[in-house]
């Protein structure tokens, strides 16, 4: 039996990483790339994230047949653009699959040039990444112990999501499936609004005046809270556009509470910050509790 | 000569930490400790954390003689009541120091009791920690290579100045100067302001319907970002009340910073978040570059 194709668009920190982690794992892949940059094609050939590989991606779409593989793993915003590419390819049979950290924008990208959303995609989102990005950046462990959610549809192919799943348990994911609406409204709040918090919290302190002294004295809490703050900027663009509703809420939301400590803290209030540190306290350490539990090795 | 005596007041993560730090570096010290609480003096005898102790302060004042040092390691606004207890043994030429999160409400405190801020207390301020607390979290290395800064007033003695600087120094950390409200204005902004953003959000998560699943599947931004919410209630609360004025003022910025990027999002401006997002990234990149090459092993 020939091995399956899987083809990576796209070779930046998620896609070259899956893209290692696929030819190190037991399956029987054969690991395609491609990127809009020679350059990078030629890394990822050159560093064994992928067997084969082309800037254009018309040339690696035709090595495809039937029940391969394509994981588009571009920017949220870029995935239509791509969708509009592989409408030949998709008459061969493949199964196509994405990571984009926003699923609502993807499956109207997909009705929006497919017509309809088709049988064969299975929107997924592996939640896993760090401050580093680029091929520079792959790690063939990253995904190992992380939850990776796939948002099928009523129509999606049960055979296609099984494929899907099945690519993610071998590179050591945890695989589960979500909605598209829960996952865009849980991932506002636990991963896209703590991002937008970063970056402003970082921008503001570098307007201050006294930005020297403020770098040289940010004490451990500082550094943790901001080290989000050095993620792709364009990956990052691209969330906040896709997930702008959901994204606002969560951020209303967080307003409205920062508001409340801010009346207390104005009020010397004493009694109400100690209840809201210790109920927050609470939370963290039982979610704490729990992530530990359920993760090990994950940092 | 006879060793030196070090009282630390209040055994906790710092105090703690600092005398069982004291106890193994080179210097001549002998390490008291009090505690309100007998169970932590035992504890902290037991674990060789200070060589004697005592939970009623006046027994261990009475071992103290000119050239010693007292270290006032509990709660921001307990600081002034332990004030109030040391008034007898200051007159026997003691110098004090403490390691209070705020330093003007020090200060101030220090004013009301004395009369006068004396010479003899050098304000002072381990930028360290953990979102750990207590006598079971003392670490002996906790100091080494983190910043300590002492903010003296004119009148302060530069002995007393000189004997505070070499007891952190002894225990690895790295010692500075700066003025009381350069120090609250600048820890406001890089300590306390995170602290509350991450108590805050933590909050707004947990109040939220899909709890379980938040918490599932929280990626690993939420979690760095939400560490510091483990961290002492009690502890922040003193912190948010003795610098007010300075949290309210950047807490103020951080929201219009806040507003600015909603407004944003809301607007769909690609180009302005993407601007932001960069920006915040260098500003991030060039403070993770100074950090990592100052504090090679900090976390």
């Amino acid at each position: 039996m020939k091995p399956m194709n899987v083809l990576v668009i796209g070779l930046g920190l998620i896609g070259g990483s899956l893209a290692r982690a696929l030819k190190e794992s037991t399956l029987a892949v054969r690991v395609l790339g491609n990127s809009r940059s020679m350059h990078t094609v030629q890394k990822a050939i050159e560093r064994g994230v992928v067997d084969v590989g082309d800037a254009n991606l018309a040339v690696v779409l035709q090595e495809l047949q039937a029940g391969d593989v394509i994981v588009v793993a571009t920017p949220t915003l870029s995935v239509k653009a791509v969708f509009q590419q592989l409408k030949d390819a998709v008459d061969r049979g493949v199964i196509v699959t994405d990571v984009a950290s926003v699923k609502g924008s993807v499956v109207q990208d997909a009705q929006t040039v497919f017509g309809t959303v088709p049988e064969f995609l299975v929107p997924g989102h592996p939640i896993a990444g760090s401050e580093k990005s680029g091929i520079d950046a792959v790690n063939a462990q990253l995904f190992v112990k992380h939850e990776v959610i796939l948002t099928p549809l009523v129509n999606t192919s049960s055979a296609a999501i099984k494929t899907i799943a099945d690519l993610w348990s071998a590179v050591g994911a945890e695989v589960s499936l979500m909605s598209v609406n829960d996952h865009d409204a849980t991932l506002a709040l636990t991963s896209h609004l703590p991002h937008m918090l970063a970056y402003t919290l970082v921008d503001t302190l570098a307007q201050r005046s006294q930005q020297a002294d403020i770098f040289r004295y940010a004490a451990g809490g500082f550094k943790d809270f901001t080290r989000i703050a050095g993620s792709d900027p364009v990956m990052w663009r691209d969330i906040a556009l896709a997930n702008r509703d959901a994204l606002l809420n969560g951020l209303d939301d967080f307003s409205q509470h920062l508001a409340d400590l801010r009346a207390a803290i104005a009020a010397s209030d004493g009694e109400h910050l100690q209840q809201l540190f210790t109920r927050a306290k609470k939370s963290r350490d039982d979610f704490g509790e729990l992530y530990a539990r359920r993760k090990p090795d994950s940092h």
